[in-house]
């Protein structure tokens, strides 16, 4: 099965909590073992999985890769003044590919799967979710 | 087939050699060809494909993370004073899916999978292993 | 399906658009929806998805990655004189899940795949491309 996520961000640069989508689609599949693959469609935009006990690691991703990754110094800002975004996206990763186990995403108790907006707000990003069955 | 190996960790930050037991469950699971989904449980820990020569490169990894992401610096450290393991973890990343080629992982001669603990010692660390056969 | 693509690279760094050939396994394995693994053979290669509207965040990528990982300073160096290349490997990382719609990779408009060469130049580099179908 493959279902596509949509969202809009409303920061420039944020990640946002998608677990509970995921959860759903992994559901309705009704695969109970295999693996869900998780992509971000859009070269600004990465995967990230991270712990979502309060808001302090998702604020900490952003203050680290604007410290790692300024922004206005790069080739590609003479094209779109996004370079930064595009770096971030690519050292992320655009994929993450999450076991299913039991009819769930296999996570840990404080894992949660986050799309990370690197160049937003945008009216319209997609993630594609593809359920594939254990079959080994 | 999903298998989970545990393991334990003995430093705060450390790679530790995986390749055997993923070895070991692509042959149990009789898949000649297909692809093995390896997924670390723990928002401080992460799967690295890496040289395993000798452990320089190892020792070259958990010095660079170190450099590149200082301790005791984090809007986290307030609860739990880890946030340097949060962020190498996102960085690196959770998963990573490596090819079965004749029964045996499609790494090349120098490539190994690592899991890497960023906050560690711990007891009990899990990492999910999922087959899934070519089916196409 | 699984077909490994190989290339010859001629800079010591650099990014090289594998996205045609792999369109063409996808399209070769008549697989409408599913994923498509890609993995780079190689412990100082890496697949990264990125912008390819022009040569400028190829070049980017290159310029930020040297910046952060300089040569010459890694306990590895000692050996192959390499230690920079590994660190890059590992941090862009060996795989990418790509789904699978409609017959072709699922990218966004200004999204491609890359192979990312961290040690070159090299006569040889392999990726491995292995096409599951959904089966859920």
């Amino acid at each position: 099965m493959q279902k596509i996520i949509t969202l809009n961000t409303d920061k420039k640069n944020g990640l946002y909590d998608i677990t509970a989508e995921i959860v759903s689609i992994i559901k309705f599949s009704k695969v109970k073992t295999g693996i869900a693959s998780v992509y971000a469609r859009g070269a600004t935009a990465a995967i990230m999985i991270q712990e979502n006990w309060d808001q302090s690691v998702q604020n900490d991703v952003v203050t680290f890769l604007n410290r790692m990754i300024p922004s206005g110094i790069w080739e590609h800002d003479r094209q779109d003044n996004n370079g930064d975004a595009h770096l971030k996206a690519g050292l992320v990763g655009a994929s993450e590919t999450i076991p299913i186990v039991d009819y769930s995403p296999g996570l840990s108790t404080w894992q949660n799967i986050f799309f990370c907006e690197f160049d937003g707000p945008r009216d319209h990003r997609e993630i594609v979710v593809t359920i594939i069955a254990d079959n080994s």
